[in-house]
């Protein structure tokens, strides 16, 4: 981050060096298309130093400039949907200087964030939240009889979550003053799915429509060449009685909004300032709901990112191809993380192996389902959606559905794998209890991004999930550690899925250590024995690490670091969370400490389950587990290796909180010296 | 249950006697007209006895009965939605005779449930998930290749639901051959509310629709003479085009359905078992999806009902006025129940008292805005609705909106108490992380039916929230144990809203032990000692009890006899579950035993964060935790005091364990004679 941060200079541009939302109404629509393109070089850059959203931060540049043109970020609350495209407005709010710190740790989020500025008035992560939130927004305003504009902006794909349709049935119950910009680049994520993604298609696709796009430069030349809105409209007679809207669009395509009550404008070209403007100067001025339907193109000015939509729509570091740089004199920040990359190494992630094995499963069992919330290349889906179109079923950001929806293809005898990220998952807990479980409907669950995600912070966090399902009766909870394992818990549970079944792994590459050959049926139920010291004094101190997913990871050099001082270790690679090995567990009752380790929070999981198995079973059996995983708070963004040694877990302050609890005064020399460790295990 | 088994007969009836789904089709109209009459009796009578979902099941007569006319329930699906008006179904599909033990421990469920019959193809309990469980049997025929038919039977209200319309994008998307019917009363648990309300107004106002209504039985009527729909339709040219639907509905008035590729079909008349034949005989013939919008009178053929809605949706025992029984020879059962009615002893229940507080509150301080979720009754919340309505949000069955929508009222400095039942909340659990906790927002959640619910079953304990909500960072969360805590809880939270916050009561009577009066301010963090061993033998076993809300009524008769037996006890009423009180914890590191007692599922719960506290913070302290609540199973449905023994929680079982827990070989006499115990406490 600091690196960067000393080579960051707006010398070589024309405008940005100077513009901000209090200044870009002294900008006229030549200066500001010029403006708009220094602001897509500058994300570029900075998404290439440091990944990010792209495609749909380029494709709302001008949107964002005329919606700060037009409100007031200061008093007016413009609410960001989802929010992974707030970056221009991050940057025209004051974070122009702050920007290239973008997803590090510490630095300039990926979305908004009310902690971040006075400017982010709702932070969001998950798709769907921006009307409930904007009409919260709108009715205390109308309750504290204050005056403010409200201002939603939401894509496409907020139209497929029910959350948002349950704030449309609201906003016509309790209508307000509500702006709501329905920025529609046909192409969220993934291809938008279902009925309103057909919908909107017809809205842009309808013949008069199109005659009227075709003429609405001139439509607006005329507006403003005689400022003279009225008289215009005075002229169409039927269409005054609807007010401006019916310039736009003929009452027939904007029925569905509507019969809401929301009144509809659009759509509007979105790349269009001057248009823009006048749309929202007239939408302000309206004391009701209103719908702004702005088409826009996703990764708009770069021809990179309008030809591989969902491969750019968040981009990793380095991934971008520049010429040469404006804002930033080197690349070095890059450079340093280049070494690290995963490419170069051909190490795969956890999804592609998981999306390799269910297409080669799928092949022999024809009875597999795949079912995803709007991720198939997220979830690592594509090759299966490709390979059984039939049998795939992408439902858009409709989690809850999914669910449901999955319970019943269960039941049918069908074998359903839905493939939800850890955090959205928990859209559908009431799902997983209600519909699922207390049916006890074999359905398996396969959570990716479980366990921290890194830059995308604590929206995407998937660290509630061991939790979560845990307490849900009739559940078993499966977490791989490596590649070998994630193969054979699917193989092995989708050769007889007979209940609710989880399996979590995280957003991060494999181990790279297994041959990938044939599959094989394991005993899901058992702990593996990784470990065990071998020669010990007498007296040694003993102590069993229980590790989960990707935290066993740490331990060769935990165990190298307690050998080196007489600690007896025995070492447990855990893949089921529920139901417990109480094998294992009875095995270590006279152990001085019992090591858990988990991606999770402590409360309510992995380490809870062991301490509840304990105290459950052994009264009077002293308690010493030691529980490694999240405390009570939010874990914030920044890179998996950082956010690990801010929060403690790592391999010495592992050993240090395993030394303190054992109440050791003396460690060997050299412990703390992390250069020293080798492991040799 | 038994009681009433011996004394249920069908003989002095015409028809019920006979009738269910096999011989449906051999009765004519006049007849099937008594049978409907003689249903709609059995239902009353056994909710007389029993309690149960009234008004919703008279109404739904005609339809379940057309229903199992043209499908057959052993091949076909039909899945209800909520699934409370299923009674008439039930009773038709093999279960008249077993169907006075509704909602009684291990009798007929009050919903529908697969465990129950064949005939249940999916259970249900929250709304909503009627829509997408079909899809999935529609989608599950298709790749199989099988020949059923798909019907869901919603209400309404589902239309408020988020994830019905997530289900509605998706027919949309994988279009099958599916029947939808829409069950329209009007009315579900509340006057319904938002933009498909008014839409579904609109279908049922428009001046077209009702001029072809008051013609329906005229067009019907030749429709059926002649046996000739298509020859009517072919003088009817511009209709046949798009079908039968046309004779009841003009394309403009189901255009929303029709945006969405659903083709509309109604108004239906929902009492004219004919016309509801022929509609069904049509829809049956249509290889896509449809909606049938069919019109029913909730509580039909009971002025009784339909006059009080609301109040006769769901309705406690012996609340129905009966002149004479034609099931039942007696009503012995009710009169066994009537001892310990609640009204006879004027003792509120915790709702009542919470909608007192609330508007008392509400009062005195202007900020305080109340949500609910479709139970403005069933939360307490009349009242408020009444005194405060421009404070006061139903926003229907629509939790995520609701918590959402609560978030920005917060961030404007409104004091948002959100009331939503335990089991409905679980709906809104990614909103509680994601919007109120991660910006941590102080909003003020009112969980009512904290815990079991008795005979409403799984579907409506809520006995999960202790553990969904400690896990997440920045909530507290308090449950008192009677109704002066409830009322100064609040009081002393709303005084100062400063973070997220939860409060949950049971469904059930308050203690009626104390007077209500002034609110005060309450140290919302300390557990109050209740009481404390006077006299005890130096070597005394010594229990803590850690008890928590309702639980707290077991605790005098637990001391009287852990006393008995020499027992020292300490009983403290634990009123915030987090933060615990680690000063009271920290008091009891030696003691033989610390009891917990919750009303909720052990995993994740109470007794675990007691545990996990003491492990993290006493290495080496002896484990002597004895948790009681609910084990890693569904609770089934029965009367709460059934229930609380069938799984061992109750003053002898509870004592049993901790004698087991301290190893304690002899018991003095007269422990386990229960009557012999007398609180003196």
């Amino acid at each position: 981050m600091n690196q960067i941060n000393s080579q960051i200079n707006f010398e070589n541009t024309k405008y940005l060096k100077y513009a901000n939302y209090k200044n870009l109404n002294d900008f006229n629509y030549n200066q500001l298309e010029i403006l708009a393109k220094e602001i897509r070089d500058f994300i570029t850059e900075v998404v290439y130093h440091n990944g990010g959203h792209y495609g749909s931060n380029l494709g709302i540049v001008e949107l964002s400039i005329s919606l700060l043109r037009n409100f007031n970020p200061e008093l007016d609350k413009i609410v960001f949907d989802t929010s992974h495209q707030s970056y221009v407005y991050k940057i025209l709010t004051d974070r122009k200087e702050r920007f290239h710190t973008l997803r590090t740790f510490k630095g300039i989020s990926g979305f908004s964030k009310i902690e971040e500025s006075k400017f982010d008035h709702y932070g969001a992560g998950h798709a769907g939240t921006g009307l409930s939130a904007a009409l919260g927004y709108a009715k205390a305003r109308d309750i504290l009889k204050q005056d403010y504009n409200v201002v939603s902006v939401i894509g496409d794909a907020a139209l497929t979550c029910g959350v948002t349709f349950e704030a449309i049935n609201n906003i016509a119950q309790y209508p307000s003053k509500l702006i709501i910009v329905l920025n529609d680049n046909e192409f969220s994520i993934a291809p938008n799915v279902g009925a309103f993604s057909i919908y909107l298609k017809k809205l842009r696709n309808n013949p008069f429509l199109i005659k009227v796009e075709k003429k609405l430069d001139e439509i607006i030349n005329i507006l403003l060449v005689n400022s003279l809105i009225k008289n215009f409209l005075i002229d169409t007679k039927s269409w005054i009685e609807e007010g401006f809207t019916k310039i736009i669009s003929p009452s027939i395509v904007g029925v569905i909004f509507e019969e809401f009550g929301i009144q509809y404008i659009g759509p509007v070209d979105g790349h269009n300032i001057r248009l823009l403007d006048e749309v929202f100067s007239f939408a302000k001025k309206l004391e009701k709901p209103v719908i702004i339907h702005v088409l826009t193109e996703k990764g708009k000015g770069s021809k990179e990112a309008q030809e591989h939509q969902e491969k750019l729509h968040g981009v990793a570091k380095g991934k971008l191809k520049i010429s040469n740089f404006i804002y930033f004199s080197t690349d070095e920040g890059l450079k340093v993380e280049k070494s690290t990359n995963s490419e170069d190494k051909k190490i795969k992630t956890y999804t592609e192996v998981f999306g390799e094995a269910i297409v080669e499963l799928a092949k022999e069992d024809e009875k597999i389902v795949a079912i995803t919330a709007a991720m198939p290349s997220g979830t690592g889906l594509i090759n299966f959606s490709k390979s059984f179109p039939d049998r795939f079923f992408d439902v858009g950001i409709a989690e809850e559905h999914a669910v449901i929806f999955a319970s019943t293809l269960a039941l049918k005898g069908l074998k359903p794998v839905v493939c939800i990220y850890s955090t959205f998952l928990q859209r559908a807990f009431d799902m997983l209890i209600h519909d699922v479980a207390l049916q006890n409907i074999p359905v398996l669950f396969v959570l990716d991004r479980g366990g921290i995600v890194g830059e995308d912070g604590p929206t995407h966090h998937g660290v509630f999930d061991l939790s979560y399902l845990r307490m849900i009766p009739n559940f078993q909870i499966f977490v791989p550690s490596n590649e070998l394992e994630l193969r054979n818990i699917i193989y092995t549970v989708l050769q007889k899925l007979d209940k609710p079944t989880a399996i979590r792994y995280p957003r991060d590459n494999v181990e790279g250590i297994y041959p990938l050959d044939k599959f094989s049926t394991i005993d899901l139920y058992k702990w593996v024995l990784n470990y065990e010291t071998k020669e010990h004094k007498k007296d040694s101190k003993k102590v069993a690490i229980l590790a989960t997913g990707r935290l066993n990871r740490f331990i060769p050099k935990l165990i190298k670091l307690l050998e080196e001082n007489d600690i007896y270790c025995k070492w447990y690679n855990c893949i089921s969370i529920k139901p417990l090995d109480s094998n294992v567990l009875n095995d270590l009752i006279d152990y001085d400490l019992v090591l858990t380790l988990e991606d999770n929070v402590l409360a309510g999981g992995f380490g809870s389950a062991v301490l509840e198995y304990y105290n459950d079973n052994f009264y009077d059996k002293k308690m010493n587990v030691l529980r490694i995983g999240w405390g009570d708070y939010f874990v914030e963004h920044g890179s998996i290796k950082e956010l690990y040694d801010f929060y403690g877990i790592n391999e010495v302050e592992i050993f240090n909180k395993v030394i303190q609890k054992l109440k050791i005064d003396t460690v060997k020399v050299g412990v703390n010296n992390n250069e020293s460790i080798q492991s040799n295990i």
